[in-house]
């Protein structure tokens, strides 16, 4: 079973194909250019140099978020519009499990952090158990302060991944129980998206088809918040 | 520091630019399509997506090997023309330990494994303490039947890593105290080179120019093997 996983939730536009237990091909550039520029000719590149056809691909693997609004639905509709010609199942795996599937295989706790803006950062803690990824805290958008401050709390050691550890380089130094993975590492990657996806089929988890699957936002976009407040003032002005 | 890494000692050819702590892009195919249709083709488009000039780059990460004799020189090759051009350091790391480098992190013991053909691997074992990789048994070619049973008589948990695992899935399946990773971590990945390859150059260690480096063969090539058979042969016809 060939699996194509997509993921355009941060700068970073990964794109892979596994088939079955082997990694066939990943591409990933982590860099400014916006998402809708890359993505497409990227995956056209990756497929013809790796010589699969995009109609031997049997489900497609999204990651939905949360993280860029805008990156988020480019990926999206990249994926449901593959989906939708191709007939295939979608499934939708969240960006901070797939940061911790970098982690594959370690024994230490996993805290996966995404910037959220505004001092604030996505997260969501996973561990691996029998080889698999497992969830100890849901995903969640928290102020880093007061999720740096727990974590040194803890007792035992943790790993922070993701692209926010740069932004809070200088604050995290400083927490003596967190290690920072190798920049090979810290990264959301597709490879580690169609791991967890391939698990997740096989179990039927979180598998969709191209019109019932949806991104994962946590919260409001900044447009919809200014929207909801000038339409509060406008009432309120009534 | 930007820093190219190549990689093309196994089936799959990947490449990878890494600036100071952060990967800026990755590309790995593992088919087997040559190395030398795939290897130019595929930086070149990696570095035009990351709008990364070739001028740019600082240094470049070389996997040695071992692995397979063409592939390695048509890394080792492609990687000492573009330092020969741009006159850049070149940063050796052994394929094993690229492997290893995948495991980013783990408390495990990390042995990595390539086909040496013959019922052999080509194997390194590797830990990592305080956030670096280091090696705990150096590069080796052995009988893959004596590696599984020695990790089997070990009283601690052991990662299996590398492409060798598919071709001795059933025998590694028997063996309680081995784990074998997600398929997103079992390719020699150029992200994991690079990684090793930064660290490597601030301690200047492996850094050579293109005159001085050379790939790490471990055992002779069938063709040279026969050759000297065929000359003691003819010698004892004398």
């Amino acid at each position: 079973m060939k699996i194509l996983g997509i993921d355009t939730s941060s700068n970073a536009s990964s794109v892979a194909v596994i088939e079955d237990n082997k990694l066939i091909c990943e591409y990933t550039v982590n860099t400014k250019t916006t998402h809708s520029q890359k993505l497409m000719p990227m995956i056209e590149n990756m497929l013809s140099m790796s010589q699969v056809n995009i109609k031997d691909i049997d489900a497609i693997a999204i990651c939905i978020g949360p993280g860029s609004f805008t990156g988020l639905r480019i990926g999206m509709a990249t994926a449901k519009a593959i989906a939708h010609v191709n007939n295939l199942p979608i499934i939708g795996v969240n960006s901070l499990e797939i940061l911790g599937g970098n982690m594959n295989l370690c024994d230490k706790k996993i805290c996966s952090i995404l910037d959220a803006q505004r001092n604030q950062v996505y997260t969501g803690r996973y561990k691996f158990e029998d080889g698999n990824i497992v969830e100890i805290q849901p995903v969640d958008v928290v102020e880093i302060e007061n999720l740096l401050e727990e974590i040194s709390n803890d007792n035992e050691e943790w790993i922070l991944v993701g692209e926010a550890v740069y932004k809070y380089e200088d604050e995290i130094k400083e927490i003596k129980n967190i290690k920072v993975p190798a920049p090979s590492h810290n990264v959301t990657k597709a490879s580690s998206l169609c791991s967890i996806a391939k698990e997740k089929y096989n179990k039927n988890i979180d598998v969709h088809n191209c019109y019932d699957i949806n991104p994962m936002y946590i919260r409001k976009s900044q447009a919809e918040v200014q929207y909801e407040e000038k339409m509060k003032r406008l009432d309120n002005g009534k």
